[in-house]
């Protein structure tokens, strides 16, 4: 039996192929996309999410739109990387998946409430919807299986030194969420920054020939720029997907239970996630966090996720 | 015209009488009362606001839950001032007033938009309702006519040395509310503290003669008793309904346009609200803070209130 | 028998005054005189002090310069208050009182060596000096009978809504003299908001009639003018002295022993002196607070030693 | 010419073999040892120095006691590395060498004056006394030619998930040496964890066969099943020779100039270095930060160096 997901997103380029992954592969039972602002403002990243929808040929899959702005602080959308519509580089086709008159937390409330099983969420940006979600429907909490996470690191991070973008975003959301108790999972720079588009990789996905993706080639090779220029990586990783991966095929994501906190309050490190490995802190853990991965695997599933495709 | 208003509270005392006195009072029209975890968890707050409303005979005015828990923080209810059930002292019959089947934000979000003018918030509480409806319904902040705040201080605190309640109780609310912009006015501990209930002050309440005065005075015996042994002030001060006379009497509160900020990250002030009265920040105003009430018609208003109720 | 005083300061107007108190009084021996960086820089301020030894005849005490920079953060003269020469307002005479060649540490530790008994250190001043020594002669502080400090605040501060400039320009080494275990006694502005140089007390000086009277009242007619402007006090505070009167007249100023603690992390509110006067923090009491002085008694005082000197 | 040098130690395990380094190598010309509290109480570290400097028949460099509490902090030492006399393992011989009268401070400065060129100084421990020195002697800063400190991270820390044990213990005085714009080089863990004690590594020091190698063998031991333990890893890092290396042989240890800002504030990050190697945060470069390091050349020249000892 697939596993039923709710996926929320920020679509950007590696969110683009985190809804192919979900969409495409056996394994994932794609429920709902919910949209936020992360790496762009919640306009841009709902309308990419009704693109990327839209071309691959992804049907049933409602779309509604989330926070704009992180929980206290404010948005600086992720330019630098995604370009101004966050989605830089290809043209993109009008959609014609429109956008569910529900908000998020209505959409999220209704796709478990029907749900009959628990179900899991799978979330690639700032973890804004998900702490919303949390305050405004604490009784639908049992509900949700696990949080997959894409974002933190166990190590350095990506917008300032130790902090990763979508957790210097909104750390109180990534601290409430922690607090809900429900199964968490981080998948972190540590491992994501093992999956690098390389020319083969892109090579590949080219040779799938179909319309995604040749349209996630253009993605690839805007990515691969942005990332030369800003962190020095002339492959860039592709965050996003890695956490569908660890949904659709447990094994290919290896992790470890301890403990996370987020820092709220420094100067410096605000965002951080300080992940206790040593276990020094004598805290009692609260997550699993993504230790390693097994990259040919994962490149696997996703050229036979965009396979199955428009 | 009365105006019309939306009481968000976490019953309490004295949030009794900002109800009674919004619902008794001809200025005000209470179109709404919305209620929040913080004097006590948000069972008995609904509970008590229930009891309170069916008490003095308010009909026509619905009641709905909202957040239990502070945006990022944890609730430590204020039971060394309210007691066990949030509204120590009297024996509390059991209400005839059912909560709405709407959550607090859907109860602000269809009050806003059935009003056909903007509406004012008066928030005697946390303000955890009114940050959780700016992040949810963000395009219903320009119907918000003002929210009117009990909560912070300009100088001293009443749970640690710089913090008022309210404010230490989720202060990441407090920076959302003044983040949207909103017309803000607070009404901290430096002008509550002057409306003092005096044994005077009670025996003219007494005086009334109805059901809700008598319950009202067993409300205050019990405030008392609780604010000498812990802030060793022998007479209570009955902070909440001074939000609500401000709205009733233009006048009757003083105000000054300043900035406020607060403190979000100090290891001993969180949550102090800091008002820069002499512009030594160079900061833009962001609210308007009470800074002086007539208490002799600030009592006449709440006698006056409570003389129209059952 | 005569209380052994060495007296850290940043003159400053009002220090100037606080010196004056203490070589004029009888019931103190000023021993020495140590300058810190603070209302002005350490090349002002100890210029100074050297400018208002040498007018007032005051003989035989060694003036040693200490920090010119807080413990870890940047100093910020009081320019609006002090100007740009800490002491701002008359042409100021050429000292005959030399620097001592030893720093304000060395001159500390050797007073301290030589007394034969503890002695009062009243610092009016950033606590730097202080904190330095505790740091570099731990062994010393058994030598020290009581820190008497103006500085701090139980309510509202000068320089930030909660913060006072002495605490403010170095609160770690407030959080250092705290933690010494020395007895420390906190002089605020609670209490030195209390000591107006009205017009009437400022013919009270001029009345004396000798030549640091008349210095003293310009200095006193440039300090009201420049905490009108910034403070909005037409009648400025002559905070320093009042630390000194409480060592030279006990119950002249009245003391609580409560809890201090300084915020060393906050955004809005670094610096603040948290006073918890209702006990709230259960924590052991670790200072005397200031918290009244009798305003006819310390001017009396001031006039007194002012017409013992030069 | 050999680099004329200070060491500034908290000895410690691997403090010793940066003793023998600094001592036995002759591109240093080792000036002065002075101590501080960190690994072990600074009458342990000042201590053990004396032990570790008699053993080896170093003569002719005083050793001088400095802070034994961090500028603000508490001191917590790492018993759990380095046992409770911070130099676990052996037997301590009774040192013939004497601490010298004067403190780290009046030490360093008087190594200074005499020099007649800058020294280098290297510290292996919290940067509490070099801070120190720059508060107190800020005119002597153009003696020193460089500050080598073995501390910090670029990456992971090693007592919280971000901070490395010297930053971690005095965080304040990083700050504070980081603010003097003395040339500064820090050698971190992400460098120091290269140069393991592996069981070839310590036969070759035994194989020096002379009374230093026998106890620095025995020190091994000690801190390999420590480090066991408490960090996952059966081969200790030798952390402190590294930065004496840095200092004997140029191009030994890599660096990059990059900007260095270490966390004051944060709950879960206090101390934690942030190094902006990928400068995203448009601040001037203020330090030289180790990279990566020669293993092969650096067992070299700890080997060569214990050779020409006792």
């Amino acid at each position: 039996m697939p596993t039923p997901v709710i996926l929320d997103c920020d679509p950007g380029h590696d969110d683009a192929f985190a809804i192919w992954l979900a969409a495409g592969d056996p394994a994932i039972d794609l429920r709902a996309v919910t949209t936020v602002g992360g790496n762009g403002r919640l306009y841009h990243t709902t309308y990419n999410a009704r693109v990327v929808i839209s071309l691959a040929g992804i049907e049933g899959v409602p779309v509604a739109p989330g926070a704009d702005s992180p929980m206290v602080r404010l948005l600086k959308p992720a330019e630098w990387i995604h370009g101004d519509n966050a989605l830089g580089g290809p043209e993109l086709p009008k959609p014609t998946v429109e956008a569910d008159a529900r908000s998020a937390i209505e959409l999220i409330r209704d796709t478990l409430d029907a749900a009959g099983e628990p179900v899991t969420i799978v979330a690639t940006g700032p973890l804004t919807n998900v702490a919303m979600f949390a305050r405004t429907c604490p009784d639908r909490l049992p509900m949700i299986r696990e949080v997959v996470w894409m974002g933190g690191s166990t190590g350095r991070g990506n917008v300032t030194p130790y902090a990763e973008f979508n957790a210097w975003t909104d750390p109180e959301a990534v601290a409430i969420v922690l607090g809900t108790g429900v199964p968490f999972t981080m998948v972190g720079l540590n491992v994501t920054h093992q999956v690098l588009a390389t020319q083969e990789v892109i090579a590949r996905i080219e040779a799938v020939g179909n319309r995604t993706a040749a349209f996630g080639v253009e993605l690839l090779n805007f990515f691969n720029s942005t990332y030369e220029t800003d962190q020095g990586m002339p492959d860039g990783p592709l965050h996003d997907p890695v956490a569908v991966a660890l949904v659709a095929r447990p094994g290919l994501v290896t992790t470890v239970r301890t403990r996370v906190d987020v820092e709220l309050h420094g100067t410096e490190t605000s965002g951080a996630t300080c992940v206790d490995l040593l276990g020094k802190l004598n805290r009692p853990p609260n997550a699993n966090v993504a230790t390693g991965v097994d990259v040919p695997a994962f490149w696997q599933l996703v050229e036979d996720a965009v396979r199955t495709l428009a």
